[in-house]
């Protein structure tokens, strides 16, 4: 395997693509062998950047036989970290947090939700995908009970802060954060921001070029 | 400005969080000047990297002054557009399509819901975001009537394709789709795909390097 810092963070965005495709190959269409050219065809990916993403990894597959299906699912699994089980609590019991427990795409990565917590009273004691919403105080306890190093934040944007750092005084290390604003953190922890206004804004973004090209062509 | 195929990927992604934080700056902290250096402080971005980001469309704030707050936001809103109104619909309206609509943010994006609908007749005439959910085959209308480019796609892996081609066929030109399937659509539209399982797959990835290189030394 190249140096891992030298991965680009492009590559390592597209292993679970990579990781899904092949999990579909296996237990739904029964495929045993797939070119690079089958694989980034389903995913519109080209067949180059597939067979450049997989080689910072080593060396799979056979130079125009192709990849065996099992074992290259395998080998991406190990590589994202996803062959194993991942103790997760969610902070935000509202919608989101409704949609993302319900997700079942999660548990394939390796996901295990262990913990739904919110600061509302009125949400405490609901279930949500199966699991009883208990408050924010009891967070510290399940997180050490249960080794839990993923923290997903689906709270409104006042409180995130506070429930970060609450996350990683009980032992979080990496989080997920929903709430549209930058968390600060210790070094050693990750965070994620899936910013959702930054996928609609992109879309507007192009549109608005589109209308303005049309403009000026018809000018 | 520069030519607009040669500005990066990142840049275009980053230029939400600048509007965003000077909209926060003008409306609620009542700031008129900021240097890239509080900017980018505010986001985690080097200013070196925000001046940079600004240069590719224009020449924007006074060395040794910074920038003039509502001057800035105000270029920025235009160069994404988010300075007129786009009507969108959504189609699914399960958990996270509710949690969609109640973003707050979108509206200050220049995003206006005008329909949502959903395939399940149990959803049909329920009220979600102050909207009347209604049934699919209505889309087109809705569409044509409120001149819709942009559609949002919440519902299950299985419909999302024919979803999409729905609403390409009854005029819109972009889509935000979070079903976790690619999409295959003509040239001329334009999809972003929010794969959530990318999130926490890349959440696992590093937690799990981290604890190999633990294992590692330890051992």
């Amino acid at each position: 395997m190249k140096d891992r810092e030298s991965i680009p963070k492009a590559t390592i965005e597209r292993l679970p693509l990579y990781y899904r495709c092949l999990d579909k190959l296996a237990n739904f269409e029964d495929v045993d062998v797939v070119s690079s050219k089958d694989l980034g065809g389903r995913l519109g990916i080209p067949p180059t950047q597939v067979r450049k993403d997989l080689s910072y990894y080593g060396e799979f597959g056979r130079r125009g036989v192709g990849y065996d299906v099992f074992d290259l699912k395998r080998s991406v699994g190990k590589i994202l970290g996803v062959d194993e089980t991942w103790t997760t609590i969610l902070v935000g019991a509202g919608n989101l947090g409704r949609a993302l427990v319900d997700y079942k795409g999660f548990e394939k990565m390796g996901m295990k939700l262990v913990g739904v917590f919110d600061a509302e009273q009125s949400m405490v004691g609901n279930k949500i995908g199966g699991i009883e919403v208990l408050e924010t105080s009891k967070m510290e306890k399940v997180v050490e009970d249960n080794d839990v190093k993923l923290g997903i934040i689906t709270v409104p944007t006042d409180a995130a802060q506070e429930v970060a750092d609450n996350m990683i005084e009980a032992g979080i290390e990496a989080i997920w954060n929903f709430a549209p604003t930058r968390l600060h953190v210790p070094e050693d922890v990750t965070v994620r921001n899936e910013d959702l206004a930054i996928g609609i804004v992109s879309l507007i973004y192009h549109l608005s070029w589109k209308k303005k090209d049309e403009e000026k062509e018809n000018s």
